[in-house]
This record gives structure tokens, C-alpha cells and sequence, in this order.
């Protein structure tokens, strides 16, 4: 039996759209000579659609788009993943929805789900995620519900499907890998919809590896490309669909992000791939691809060509730049350095020098004349007959600088260009609201807003890994907002957060499974297991905190910090391109308590 | 029977601060001589609070603080609402909880689930709310799921409490009073945390007055106050507490939004309050109330005192200004007027009086000097040697007024003031992003974001009602942004859409709860069911489109905006306090597609 497998780019919300991709592989597929096509989860639909699953027009066409690719297996089998629609049965006046997968032969649909009291033509997820960025269980109903409604086990409703040559297919979508109780089968087949998340891929390796391994059984990973999106969080989906012989070794791995077709041969438990090929790109490679991947694909989508950045010298506008203008091209990223008497001649040598290397425009636009003029307009003004007239100084003329920068001029440069601007604020900032509303939390995207700072400056080696792009001087300067003598580089001043200490400290707050609060954190410094939980050694923390009362009046302050004036920066600011494990925005439900 | 009901204000994420409220109202309950005083649904962790219930340490301290209230009830029965928390038997590794009334009394928890195979010191939530602002079922299992998971019928599991002098409760949460299947009992009691909606107290009342006089069985009903929010959307509990006779008839009703304590007989299914209270609001009217408590409650919350506001004439900074000042005091509400040339003498003369009749502190500050220097300089720059300069003009140079007004002089104003902006834009604006980003779309909250055009008029007649407030002017002028001399309000000249048409069309795409498309409303307008589903006029309809092919395009034009970059200027908006039955925000899933 030869296998077409198709890594598809899938348009969230445009079945019409990914309809004619399908047409055109199973087209393909055929003249190949393959018996069966797979296509990744939800493949019509998209999964990140808001609330268009609660449009009966939008899941009709779903529905009628899914029928006609199953018109298309008049000469081929065809597995492919579609929202199923059962209309009247669900409460609150819905249809009950299922996340499903679907397998066509002969023209028509196979039956997938059979026990005494039903008979489905399509097989439901099992597990629906339990939380996180996809609101699976906010619309479908899986199948633990539909077992409880039949009062059928698990086991008893999944069972391998048969194909017309007799071939036992254990199917599954996305995690139901861990779930399907599939074992007598000859092969497995599991359709995604994955998104890229570091590290994840080994996790998957491990755990694909495993399962075939343990069933002696080989296994197929389908997966999607193309980048969807909740509204705050942008997701790179990953692709790197992948084979697994009966041993668990990786046969075959896919490329990420990319649109690709392989043709697998199956005969008896034995598997066989025409190339051969693996990726194996370090971490920080993959997520430089996956951001450069989301803003392409996003602003094409968009129907934006150009960006303005705001290159203030120091790292995160250097790996902003680097990133857009290895998506858009270097005649389509605009450097505007906006220095102030505050920025030192390291960094704006050093936003010169970015321009210079990756071969972008640039312009130098001092703000000081229009700072001073809007002061002194303002200190003519008071609420009471000039008695208090308005002066702006201190914080309140760091937040003018800022504002200035990124909502009058580079906002300004951006519509005169027809151009997006960006914002280059990251997770670090971005957590303990270390930033200016309408200032430098305002862009199109914020492209670094789901990297630590210390992550930055590993994407920036990275970067520079073959070619030096980002100036050594945005690396070795104290990372610094400069918008004031308190801030001043050459000296050796910058930002009040450690971020060797609290890039830790944030992580094990907000990405770990368990949620760590405050008073968590407190208890385990007290009773001395912060610094394994953390990864610090006890010696490098007591540079940082000679006693334990520093450390918690340092923790407290950040704390408040991120549940308070964070979580309100947050709501306003732009969406996140997301490769961690948990990403501000949608993804991490909060509230401003 | 004495029943002591306590419309408390619930404090989300703070059980501590809730735990202090029942105990002072346990007191009081029994030195009044009360045998059960009953509080509302969640009352000691809140509702809205985010991912708090993912952290163990919150949810132990809602436990523990849960048994500290049972403690109290050594002389007084106690019903309560509160998170329960089962260890250790849910998936991902989570507990599996529930939003659960607890009833206690001799310093013990009761057995409210009994069956041969369980029992359960708590009544789990039988409905979790299926959509919406509640994400309750992300967190929390419903009791349908335990029926499932037991194999017994909820029939059999929902049986009423009876306590220990006899009396039959017929015991519910929020929605449930139409699930939950207890006829035979003496009494219903339902414990509610329940958001103003617009139009809901009605609805309400039909149907626990007709579910009270189906069972010939006295309902009590008792709900909370406060605020809460889910970082995009703040609500305001509402509050009024009721009281209906076996006849279905309503005996007594508390008001919203405020902390208030009833005393309730109760003998052989007959109930007496001995104050009487029905409170009969206009709609605009608790609107009203609803916004101004959500701005005050909020405000205080955030220790901001003041705000600043920009008046420019119109309805939507008129409206904002009188709610402010009716939630904080005329002296913490500064109101600034910013115009160039294209504000016509009619809407400044409106601003000033506005403050006059508000007596607020005003000031007149002309942004045209700033724009002329800002525009100056960037004209002398260029990205390719002075070739092509950048020129700011049409609809840029209205972008770069409306960035200068919000981000530039009323955020300066604020910060030096130590106060907060606001964001004046309604519902209308921000559905199809007819407003710009980080101009007026900024500010701490968006207060009448959740109200349409033509709501805002009905809400300026009802705060004019005893008094004069929001100048004529600003009512009769034609709504205008004043931008250009395209938008010349004394020309007659204004916005684009026509809010008697628009705001209909708008409500019937994004409040149905069947979501209706673009080609939902194309086919309607074609087999002519448009009008009666907006409910507006065949012929009046006509006046403003002479074809279909136009009201299609006008169509086709907005439901992009809607979906394109209203989309986008919405996940950088600020919070909306919300009133109706769909606000944007994280009420509406939305994608950017």
C-alpha cells in the first residue's frame, strides 16, 4: 500500500480555501499511484477560529466542503480531520460538535465508530486539551461524553479500522495518541494540528517512539503547517510530520513549516520512505524559523508589505529587525533610530551599525524639538487660573519619551509608508509591565514577547551564529531603556530586573503546570528548596540576596507587579507570536485582581 | 423559621477579605435570631479570577476558609457558596473541581449528595455556563459529569436537604433553578453570582416567579454584588435579591449593586419580609447604575482617584464625563478640550459647557502647535536622501490628531495629575474599528464600549432626565470624529454609518446566539426576512439603499471591518465594562482570520 502523506498549510476559517489544496493533492496523490491520502486534523476549518464554530452558516460549509473530499475517493482513500456536525442533540440550542476524523472510500464514508447502539462515520477526539490556548471543550463535545451518553466503554467503541485490502489502521488525533486504547492493528495513523513549542518536539519523539516501540506497530504523524491565531496569541503550526518503524526509530521527519508531500510504502509492518531525512536544528534555530514563519505568513495575510522598527541600539530591536527582514527582505524593514540626550553614542553607533548589516533603510529623527515644544505648550496650561501649571518631569517625561516615539513617530512614519510598526517588548517586560502603555507596548505584533531576555540574547547568538548581523555592542551593553541619567549604559546603569535571577523567578511562576504563587514561593525559600525549583545554586543567589528578607521584599514587589499593573498592560497590548509552553495572552486566563 | 439572606460584595481572589464579610454577617444573623442565613454562589474565592484556580495554594485557602465558615455554625445554619475541591481524581494531573453551595450547621458539613454509592458533602453545579464571559468550564466539573461518572441518574442525586427541624430546601446554583428537578420540598433556595445584563431582570423574574408558582413552593433568591473582571470584560454583580410567594408573585426585591441584609419568616411554605421593597428602574436607568458602580468600584480598587478626560463636544465624551463624575465627584474629573481648526465653534462651546454643568475643572488645550512642529520635522526627513520626505496628510494626519490628543497631551495631563485617561468609544465604533488605535481607543476603561450609538442617546436622556447635564448641543449635533472639513458637524457633515440602521445590523451579527454571517444576512435580505430579524421598516430601509446591490456592499464593507481590523484594534483595547447580553471582549471568541 503506498501512503501519500500532506503536511498542508491550513487557512483558519476558510474551507472553501483549504478545500483546494485538498483537491489539488488528492489529484496528485492519484497520478502517484497511492491508495491512501492523510491529511492533518481539522484540515477544512482550521482550529483557532473564534467564534465561527458557533456559526451554523460557517459549519455547513465545513460540512459540505468535507463532503465533497469525500467525493474525491472515488480512486483513493482519503483520511482527513473536519469539525462533525450533530445538529439538535447538544444543550443550549447547539449542534453537538466533535474535533473528528474521517475516512472516505469508494466515494463514500466509512463507518469508524461501531457498537451495538450506533454506528458514526467519523471517529471523535478522545481527549479535548484541558486547558491552554485552544478552547476545544468551550465548543466540542469528545468522545468521553459520547461513551458516557451510550454507556459503552472506551475500548468498546474504538476499535481499529479496516481497510477494504484488510489493513487494520489504528487512528488517532493529536494527544489521543497517549489515549487510544488501539493496539490490535497493523498500523497507526495520527492526524495533528500542533503548534511549535520549545522542546516539544523531543517530548514528541519520545512519547511516538514509545508507542510504537511498545505495539510493535508503525506509526504515522500527520501534521499541519501555516500560523493561526486566538486574537492576543499568534501559534507557528509546526509540521515535521514524521514515521516511525515497528522498533520507534524516526524513519522520516518532515521539514518544519512548510507545505510538503511524501509518499510512504507499507507492506506488512514494514515501512519504507523514498528519501531519507531529518532535521535536527538546535532549539534556538527552530524558534528563529517559527517566528520568521509567523510574521511572514501574518503580514502577508494581512496585506502588509513593510515595517518600521524603532532601533534603539540595544538587543530585542536588533533581533526584531533581524527577524522581520529575514520575513519581508531588507528593502522592506525601516530602521528610525529617535534618540534623545539620554541614549549614549554606544547604542546609537550601535542601531547604525544594525542598519548597516542587514542592509536596511535608516534614519536618524531626534525627538527632543518636538518633546520641548509639547512641555512647554503644556506648562502654559493649569485647571486653575495657572496657579499649577503642568509640568512634566521625572517617570512622566520617561512615558512622553516613549510615547512620543512609538505612537507620534514611528506610528506616523508607518502610515506615510504604508508600512505596520512594531513593538519589541519582551517576556521579561512584558510580565512585570516593565514598559509604556502607548509607548513601546504598542505595534502591529510583538514578535519576542514570549522570550525571556536571557532567551533573547540566545536567539541574537543564534542569529549571528553564521554572519555577525546584530552589533557585538547591542550584546554587551547593559540592557538599559535609556530614558534617563539613571539609565546611562556607559556607565554600567540599566534595567532594575536581573535577568539571570528573575527570568527564572517569572518562569516558575506563570509557564509551570502547577501555577506557583507568591506565598509557594516564599514557603520554598524558607524551607530551602527555591534554588533547585528555580535552577540557581544557593552561592549565586547570596550575591544577589544576603538575607531572606531581601529576597522576599525583591519577590513581592515583582509579584504585585506582574498580577497588577502587568495584567493591565497586558490587556492592551499587541498580539504575542507564541513558542513557549505558555505565552501571555489568551493562553494564560487572567484577571485584573 | 428565621432566614437571614446577605447580598454581599464578593471580592474575587480574595477569600480572606470574604471571609471577614460572612463572618461579621454570621454575627449579626445570630444576634438577630436568625436559624439560617445564607450567602451567594462562590462568595469566598469569586468567580472571574482567572487562572487563581489553577494554583493549589488558592484553592486550599478557599477550603480552609470554607471551614473556617462552617466553624461558625455552632448556633446558625449556614448555606454557602464555595469551590470544591476533590484531589487527585481528575485528568491532567489537576483536582477535579466544582462551583458548589455547601450547607452547614452544628459546626458540621451536611450531606447534600446521598446515594448508595456516594456521599457528598456539597451540591455541585448541575449547568455550567455553556458560552461566555464564565469559563467555568475550563475549571470545573459539573454534576452532570459526576452523575455520568457514578452511573446514576440526576434524578436520583438531587434530592432536597432537609434540615434538622424539617424543612424540605429544594436547593440551587445560578442557572441550575430551571435543571434542577427538586419538586418535593417546602422551600427553593438559589444561590446566584449573576452580572447585570441588560434586560435580564425580566427575564428572570418570569422564570423563578413561574417556577415558584409551578410548585406552589416560596422561592428565595439570593445573588451577589461587586465587580469582577476577566482582564478584557468587567461586570457588575448585580445584586437584587428576591423573594417570591407560593403564587409566584414577587414579595421582595433588594436593590442592585449594593451590600444589603433581609430577614426572611418562614412557616408551612408561607414567607414574610417585614420590609417591603420592589425597586422599578428603567432599564436606562439601572444601566446607568450599573456603569457608574463598575467605574467607582473599579477606580477604588486601583487607588486611582482621578481622571482625565478628553471633551470634544460629542455624546460619547458627554456621557462618559457625567458617569465619571456621578462615580468619583466633579472635582476628580479634569475634562480637557483639544482642538484644531476642524472643531467646529458648536462642540466647543458644547465642551465648555458640559463642564459648566458638571462643575468640573476644565481646560482648552490647542493641539495645533505640536502637530504643526511634529509634521515640520518629519517633513525635513527621509529614508533615501531627502528624495521622497515624509509628508503627513489625509487620513494620516487624522491618526496622527487623534494619537496626539489621547497618548501625547491627556496621557501627559493624567500622569502629572496622578490620574487616569479615559476611552470615550461606544459599541458601534468599536465593532468595526471606526476609531484609532492608541488615539481614541485608549484609556483605563471603555466605559460605554458595550453600548451602542443609539443606546448612548437613550443613556444621555436618562441622565438628563432631573436635570440638564450633557449640553443639547452635543446631543442634536450630528455625530462627528471633526477630523477633516469632510466631517464639518455645523455642514451637517459626519461619521459614516448610520447608527439607526448600522447598530441593528451590528446587534444581529455579533449579540445572536446564532451568530449570524455576512451570507446569513445576504440570503435574508434576498428572501426578504432582513427586515423583521433587524426590525426595521421595508420601506424606511429603502430610503437609505434604493437596491440590494447597495445593501449588500454597505454590508460587505462593515462585516470586514468587523472581522479584519476591528478585530485587530480590539485585542488592543482597554477593558469594556459590559451591560448587555454580548460585549466584545473575551465574551466574543474572536480569531483575526
Amino acid at each position: 500500500m503506498n501512503i501519500c502523506i500532506v503536511q498542508m498549510n491550513v487557512i483558519p476559517g476558510k474551507p472553501d480555501l483549504n478545500f483546494e489544496t485538498i483537491k489539488k493533492e488528492v489529484k496528485n496523490a492519484v497520478a502517484n499511484q497511492s491508495d491512501l491520502v492523510v491529511f492533518p486534523e481539522m484540515c477544512l476549518s482550521g482550529i483557532l477560529v473564534g467564534n465561527y464554530f458557533e456559526n451554523a452558516s460557517f459549519l455547513a460549509r465545513c460540512v459540505d466542503f468535507g463532503n465533497q473530499v469525500v467525493a474525491l475517493s472515488n480512486s483513493i482513500d482519503i483520511l482527513f480531520g473536519n469539525v462533525a456536525v450533530e445538529a439538535g442533540v447538544g444543550d443550549c440550542d447547539r449542534a453537538l460538535l466533535y474535533n473528528a476524523a474521517f475516512y472516505a472510500s469508494g466515494g463514500a464514508l466509512e463507518p469508524l465508530v461501531v457498537c451495538e447502539k450506533v454506528i458514526k462515520c467519523f471517529l471523535p477526539k478522545i481527549l479535548l486539551p484541558c486547558s491552554r490556548q485552544f478552547d476545544e471543550r468551550y465548543y466540542f463535545s469528545d468522545m468521553q461524553e459520547l461513551s458516557y451518553s451510550l454507556n459503552q466503554s472506551l475500548e468498546l467503541l474504538l476499535t481499529p479500522y479496516t481497510t477494504k485490502k484488510g489493513i487494520r489502521i489504528g487512528l488517532s488525533i493529536g494527544e489521543d495518541i497517549l489515549a487510544a486504547p488501539m493496539s490490535e492493528c497493523d498500523l497507526f495513523i495520527n492526524i495533528s494540528s500542533m503548534p511549535y513549542e520549545m522542546g516539544k518536539q523531543k517530548e514528541r519523539h519520545t512519547i511516538f517512539s514509545g508507542h510504537a516501540k511498545r505495539h510493535k506497530i508503525p506509526l504515522i504523524y500527520v501534521n499541519a503547517v501555516g500560523t493561526q491565531n486566538n486574537g492576543k496569541n499568534i501559534y507557528a503550526f509546526e509540521g515535521g510530520s514524521s514515521i516511525y518503524d515497528p522498533c520507534g526509530n524516526l524513519v522520516f521527519e518532515e521539514s518544519a513549516f512548510k507545505s510538503c508531500t511524501t509518499t510512504v510504502g507499507y507492506q506488512n509492518k514494514k515501512i519504507k520512505v523514498a528519501k531519507e531525512q531529518h532535521e535536527s536544528l538546535s532549539e534556538m534555530a527552530k524558534v528563529r524559523s517559527a517566528l520568521v514563519y509567523m510574521i511572514a505568513e501574518n503580514l502577508r495575510r494581512f496585506g502588509i508589505e513593510r515595517v518600521v522598527i524603532g532601533a534603539s541600539g540595544g538587543i530585542d530591536s536588533a533581533v526584531c529587525a533581524a527577524l522581520y527582514t529575514e520575513a519581508l527582505g531588507a528593502d522592506n524593514v525601516f530602521l528610525v533610530s529617535m534618540p534623545t540626550c539620554f541614549n549614549s553614542s554606544t547604542t546609537r553607533q550601535a542601531a547604525k551599525d544594525l542598519a548597516t548589516n542587514l542592509g536596511t533603510p535608516y534614519l536618524e529623527a531626534p525627538i527632543t524639538e518636538s518633546l520641548g515644544v509639547f512641555c512647554k505648550s503644556l506648562a502654559l496650561l493649569s485647571f486653575d487660573g495657572n496657579k499649577t501649571p503642568l509640568k512634566v518631569e521625572g517617570i512622566n517625561h520617561e512615558n512622553l519619551q516613549a510615547r512620543t516615539r512609538s505612537t507620534i513617530f514611528l506610528a506616523t512614519i508607518a502610515s506615510v509608508l504604508n508600512a505596520a510598526f512594531t513593538c519589541n517588548g519582551n517576556k521579561s517586560e512584558v510580565m512585570v509591565g516593565y514598559c509604556t502603555l502607548y509607548g513601546d507596548t504598542s505595534g502591529i505584533f510583538c514578535a519576542i514577547g514570549d522570550l525571556w531576555k536571557t532567551q533573547v540574547y540566545e536567539l541574537a547568538l543564534e542569529i549571528n551564529r553564521e554572519k555577525v548581523l546584530i552589533p557585538l555592542a547591542s550584546i554587551e551593553v547593559p540592557a538599559s531603556a535609556e530614558l534617563s541619567e539613571l539609565q546611562n549604559v556607559d556607565e554600567g546603569k540599566g534595567d532594575p530586573i536581573n535577568y539571570q535571577y528573575h527570568d527564572k523567578l517569572f518562569s516558575f511562576w506563570m509557564e509551570r503546570k502547577a501555577q506557583y504563587s507568591l506565598a509557594d514561593s516564599i514557603a520554598a525559600l524558607v524551607d530551602g528548596t527555591l534554588f533547585e525549583k528555580l535552577g540557581v545554586s544557593e552561592l549565586e543567589f547570596r550575591l544577589w540576596f544576603k538575607t531572606n528578607e531581601e529576597a522576599v521584599n525583591d519577590m513581592t514587589y515583582w509579584w504585585n507587579r506582574y498580577k497588577g499593573i502587568g495584567v493591565g498592560k497586558r490587556v492592551q497590548m499587541p498580539p504575542i507570536l507564541s513558542v513557549s509552553c505558555r505565552a501571555f495572552g489568551f493562553d494564560l486566563r487572567e484577571s485584573q485582581i
